[in-house]
């Protein structure tokens, strides 16, 4: 999907592209073995979606930001921060669920780990691969706020920005903590799984980035409100078609192996909603199959078959529907550029749809 | 050791407390689940050395920043920010390395388990622990960039503050890598270990610290000169100091069980020093028990009597020597001031010199 005008994007690969040679050159300085670390930093810069500079880029465009001129550099600085950030929790999030992969490549960890193997050092592979992810997580969540303070816009514009950006992190690692939290007591309610998207991925994805490039721009309560109203609804919608996608996805499309999300057990509201839809002795033979590690390609048809059969797919559909509808809806009396407005309905289709 | 003048320490615990009270409001507001992760945060928080706040208020002073007046309780809460960027890598340090306990107590990872536990939740104890303490880790490294932002000192002066601890941060992460690198190497070298001192102890313990609190006042390039030239002896020094508490320190001191640097395998100056000067059969044995992570107390007594008479520690305890007066005369011909000199004396000595 293109999310982000071509000079945009282009602007913001050579932001971050930029930012992270400096970053190199500061750490050759040091040892000349941290190359790896950058190295494995800049792989995850690529290939991204771009959607949190995206949303920023438009809150920013919302509120009246210029799509041109001497200040897209500065701006595009701004919201390509955002993908360390999220690099940086990328990086951490696969050490805790301890996932081989990541957009098809190995995971930072498992980098490390063949790294390791292959230098035939001494001690755990596994340990030197979760300490080393964990060093690269820790830098490149000090290097966003870094790039964002170094962006160049005004400092009053990027003091609002920070605010942002503290909650929005905040509120991230909230929202992953309670997603652990619900994972190990093996809840199974639609509103917790509600409550996890609501900071993990809502604010975090949506409405947070959209608030960031909106106060960079200078934005007044009722945007800032109308914004709430849709990310918090779109950002719900793309977590609830990414439960879909770690159900029923073609690992060719998400780059993670069929029913990953169903061996590792991930808490989401499609598998409560099926739970609670379907007869006893098929949520018996649901939770026997649901997060085992081990699961065999037909134990995963088999999930994916009692899951269908509850028509919990159909519900999570309803759910995105409305959820779609109700965001495009929220920005419908707000004092949003329409520009902005246009391509954020866009974005809410493009974000959610089914993958085709 | 009193490194701080008693009203500073208080000044500095007070801001601590409230900071922390303000995220505890902010994380109660999402989820009361939450609170556990402040709690943990809050004890990390208590109890510690204040070495780094330490050197930075020194900092201060030595550029001629006021110890008392209207900016106290700003600078306060500036240089009490690195308490939590400490607290973040002490609970990432302990993940990585697994350790069981910090300063006496459960290391943070293990607190997290041991509510996994107690609830009786399902999956890995140890992975539930890991992953809560990831996302801790990663919580104060945020919050302390926060806690520095809002500390009400002059914009200009935070700017030049936060330019400091970026580099401080990829200074101390690069550190850490390197470490956890020539630890897997099996590195036997001096030089190597002197190098990860340089970056995971001294930067960030002395030399940036003070660095810090000097451009919050405002300070002249000599006197950042005058306190690289400090920072990096005396923090060198202490990390040997530490090297030797490793492997000679009184649990009831040290916090951490007898041997533990030795049951880990810590490649440090004081054991590539003992295997160079031993010969080619204590060698052998000093290698065959050294990171056994199963030794008995009776291996460590060996391992410590292999070192001892290597003559490792007396070469040791005058690199500490020499590093100590080394520092102190880098601020004998500089622009600092008195009572900031004379406390800096005091502290070079305080924090290198053997427990009593």
């Amino acid at each position: 999907m293109t999310i982000l005008p071509t000079d945009v994007a282009a602007t913001i690969d050579r932001a971050l592209r930029e930012f992270l040679a400096g970053q190199r050159e500061r750490m050759l300085a040091i040892a000349p073995e941290l190359g790896e670390l950058v190295a494995v930093a800049g792989e995850f810069l690529t290939g991204g979606k771009r959607l949190r500079p995206a949303f920023a880029y438009w809150g920013w465009r919302g509120a009246g930001g210029a799509g041109d001129g001497p200040h897209l550099r500065s701006l595009a600085t701004a919201v390509g921060s955002l993908e360390l950030l999220h690099a940086s929790a990328l990086i951490h999030d696969d050490v805790m669920d301890s996932s081989d992969s990541r957009r098809g490549r190995p995971a930072a960890h498992r980098r490390f780990g063949a790294l390791h193997r292959e230098g035939g050092w001494s001690g755990s592979t596994d340990s030197f691969g979760a300490a080393a992810a964990i060093i690269l997580g820790d830098l490149c969540l000090t290097w966003s706020v870094e790039m964002l303070r170094g962006c160049g816009l005004p400092p009053e514009a990027i003091q609002r920005g920070h605010a942002i950006v503290d909650l929005m992190c905040t509120e991230v690692m909230a929202g992953q903590y309670l997603d652990v939290l619900e994972q190990a007591r093996g809840t199974q309610s639609v509103d917790a799984a509600l409550r996890v998207a609501r900071y993990k991925t809502a604010a975090y994805t949506v409405e947070r980035p959209l608030h960031l490039g909106a106060e960079l721009a200078g934005a007044t309560p009722e945007l800032l409100a109308a914004f709430t109203g849709y990310g918090t609804a779109i950002g719900e919608a793309y977590q609830l078609r990414d439960d879909m996608l770690g159900v029923f996805g073609d690992p060719a499309h998400t780059g993670k192996p069929a029913g990953d999300d169903l061996r590792e057990g991930k808490r989401t509201a499609l598998v409560a909603l099926a739970a609670q839809r379907s007869a006893p002795e098929a949520v018996a033979r649901l939770w026997r199959l649901f997060g085992d590690p081990q699961l065999t390609p037909d134990g995963v048809a088999l999930l994916q078959a009692l899951i269908r059969d509850s028509g919990a797919p159909e519900v999570v559909e309803a759910m995105i529907a409305e959820r779609v509808e109700a965001g495009v809806a929220a920005l419908g009396g707000a004092p949003v550029e329409p520009a902005a407005a246009a391509a954020l309905r866009d974005l809410a289709i493009a974000a959610t749809a089914r993958p085709r």
